[in-house]
């Protein structure tokens, strides 16, 4: 057994042995991204002042890398949902996100989102993030026009649409292109640099917490110019400093699932530290083994007509859901290949446009020519597709309810691409799992008391988002921006702590 | 924000606030079920004085509930499997328990477990732990008869048999029916009792630990006739109170998805308390997530030769693994009905010996008869079945991997269960996450540094059984009395600590 004294970064530092407060602020915030930015803006203009501290040189984050699509709507509907002839219903949102989430769900949080949600998007604009009011009708992982709105998730697949009306919820920037991570980060750093009450310190890494006797957090320890600070924090600190998909220990630990997808998303800097510090005073760290793990199976669209089958010949998913749905479900199946199947026509200009860069794995003049090639069970994929075109005729998909606008026989030549986790395609993946806070970023503890002085937000915190079968995109940074302002106001409607 | 001191009883007390050491003893141990006598016996073997507190007023805790069963082999096998014939090796144990932790598994743990399998055979043996030297021949969901063999697992089943050589791990007490728990349990307090370096506090809450301020746990606080006292535990704690299946709130917001079970599985003590107390001292709890969630569609044996399908009329398993796999494979299917069919015949004596209470869905002259009746789409059970039938005749199941011994020709007349979870078929439960462990038991935080004085053992760790869909009967209190035994010794062996 060793005896010797825990000296572990993430570990708390005790306010009593702290001789001296190198630098004081009403709150201090650990990550510059669009959380953290968020939350600065909030707790600025509610009075107080904050610092915030970026281990990168530049505000960013994983915001920036993003695409930065935003999930909103309810209230009757944004003012691009409502240009664009949307009704969107509070309810039918609470409805999409609770069933998004499953078992995870929780639902204060969710429901506070979706009724804040309008109200957020003026938010966003009020700073000066602008969105077109035009709407993207092609079925796209990610907008590339400056169209303002598209549908980003499950909308209107099964069984989301049997359930809450489907509405397009995803809200892309004025800006052509994948571009709307950096312009987002840009007009909310602008915003954060105008206001005299929020300093900035980059190239700064957040070493622990400082703690009270009684529990509370008072500051944290941080490293600048190789030297180690003691920074009080009057009304809290708010930690937003990404997830954990780069920290291939935490992964191991506590996501393994995530180790079948072969690309991380994330930047350099989400390697769980916000978390760990959180869980160093006690707070829960929640849906940790969860993730969101894809297969980016469109663009083009058109792919959306083929079928995924397993090495069975079973189809198992409708395949017009979201990307990260099928990808869930397709880990979960017993079985050692996987193909998607579909026309010339369907294939199109797939080896063009797909990020998923899937290799055919054959091809046939016929279903069974196919299925001889793929060395499927003789019978097994004729039956599937000989079901499928019946359905395609009648107009209804009676086995996995894929909706009647993408139904088309698959007539052949067929081809087959190779979707075999580990074999060339592309499979993303990030965390989904951190702290548990209140919808408030109060970070709570196992018995979901909340810790004095201590808020979570955007990935460091558990946010709405809680499963790959659910997610849609947008609801990242979403939650990022949104749970960053919650955090924000809290911490700055907290009383002025000065020991 | 809530400002108040918190007093939580898992939250730590400091040693510096105890003004009077109400006990002393060398190791204190929370809770007697396997886990915390076999560590008990262990400790006070190797030289320690130790106190076990227990909530209940006698010992027992989940393994007394249990049948006992205990997952042993390796190293050419223990007594009883070679006196049955069979060769067991290390290495085809490993690669199995791998296997079953899957993306999970704790490799230094598992090999471990394996490399001192029959060692541990031998220590039971000591103990007064009585086998009989005899095989099992059926398949149960547990062993009625006195036989102290018999497969409990996936082991002869795809994919685990292509991977390891198939061997009988569960040693089954000697004694007729389901009483190897109580019988297992008597003997090991048995020896408890005399060891006169053990006491046992009976009817005592363990409230919380007490930790020295570099963090090292140097006793608890209990509760014993309404007084808290301080005990002091010179050479350290170990956590052996069972998982946290009773503990709803834990449930749900750890493991949600095992609220779609309907029976949990586990004595009442089981809320969690062990593993919130070492996440107060900043021990990492991992796996949270996961649990054994089951379809126990066996006894009769004869089931296995039946076939499960979901609402497309597809299978989807090989129905000779073991229960639990089957239940994690139900769970991750998207269906909203599943049915188990089979010929008359196979049915038998169902309704006189199945645990799993499901009700009969339909039945069919012919399988399109049964298909309407289930209103499954027309031609789906059908072609299941024709091609089900044509790989029992070949004797090769080439979809689903069935091993030849169980494929029989469904033919009609046929009947179809309703397994469907919520519609009447028992489907128990129980956690398998808990606080992160070395393989001596010392508790780790998150990043893998031991918490000096802090063991856990049994399922308030988390031990070598990590998924459902691995699991195998007799790997709980394998693990349990295994783990319970190391911790023991590992306690046994640290420095005393008298502040």
């Amino acid at each position: 057994m060793n005896k010797a004294e825990k000296t572990n970064p993430s570990q708390p530092r005790k306010a009593r042995d702290v001789q001296h407060w190198d630098m004081e602020t009403d709150i201090a915030i650990v990550g510059f991204g669009g959380a953290g930015g968020c939350a600065a803006i909030e707790a600025a203009d509610a009075g107080s002042s904050v610092t915030i501290f970026e281990l990168a040189s530049a505000s960013g984050g994983s915001t920036a890398m993003s695409s930065a699509e935003i999930y909103m709507g309810g209230s009757g509907g944004t003012r691009v949902q409502k240009a664009c002839g949307f009704d969107d219903s509070t309810e039918d949102m609470v409805t999409y996100m609770t069933m998004a989430a499953g078992p995870q769900a929780d639902e204060a949080k969710i429901r506070n989102y979706c009724e804040s949600s309008t109200a957020h998007f003026q938010w966003l604009v009020d700073i000066g993030v602008p969105f077109k009011d035009s709407f993207h009708e092609e079925r796209a992982i990610m907008c590339l026009t400056d169209d303002g709105l598209l549908y980003t998730g499950s909308e209107k697949a099964y069984p989301f649409a049997q359930q809450a009306k489907p509405c397009p919820r995803g809200h892309n920037l004025y800006i052509e292109g994948d571009n709307g991570g950096p312009l987002f980060m840009k007009i909310v750093t602008e915003n954060v640099e105008k206001r005299e009450a929020i300093s900035v310190e980059y190239e700064t890494r957040a070493l622990c917490l400082i703690e009270d006797d009684d529990g509370s957090v008072v500051g944290i320890v941080i490293r600048k110019n190789q030297q180690e600070l003691n920074v009080r924090a009057r009304q809290g600190v708010i930690l937003c400093a990404g997830g954990f998909v780069m920290n291939e220990e935490m992964i191991a630990k506590y996501a393994p699932l995530l180790s079948r997808g072969n690309s991380p998303i994330g930047n350099p800097g989400d390697t769980g530290t916000g978390i760990l510090m959180g869980m160093s005073v006690g707070g829960a760290a929640i849906n940790m083994h969860e993730g969101f793990i894809s297969l980016p199976y469109y663009p083009p669209a058109s792919m959306t007509c083929g079928i995924l089958v397993n090495d069975k010949g079973q189809r198992f998913i409708n395949e017009d859901v979201y990307h990260g749905r099928m990808g869930a479900y397709l880990l979960a199946q017993q079985s050692e290949r996987f193909y998607y199947v579909l026309t010339i026509d369907q294939y199109s200009d797939y080896e063009k446009v797909s990020f998923m860069g899937a290799q055919v794995a054959g091809t046939g003049e016929t279903v069974e020519e196919l299925e001889a090639e793929l060395e499927l069970r003789k019978g097994s994929l004729q039956h599937t597709i000989e079901l499928y075109n019946e359905d395609c005729e009648a107009g209804e998909d009676t086995l996995q309810h894929k909706a009647a606008q993408w139904l088309e026989k698959l007539e052949p030549p067929l081809v087959a691409l190779d979707v075999t986790p580990g074999r060339g395609a592309f499979i993303p993946y990030f965390t989904l799992g951190g702290l548990d806070t209140l919808p408030s970023g109060e970070v709570v503890d196992p018995q979901r008391r909340s810790i004095p002085g201590l808020y979570a937000a955007g990935r460091t915190a558990c946010g709405v988002v809680r499963r790959a079968e659910g997610y849609s995109s947008g609801m990242s940074v979403g939650d990022a921006t949104f749970s960053g302002r919650m955090a924000g106001r809290a911490a700055a409607a907290a009383q002025r702590n000065s020991q």
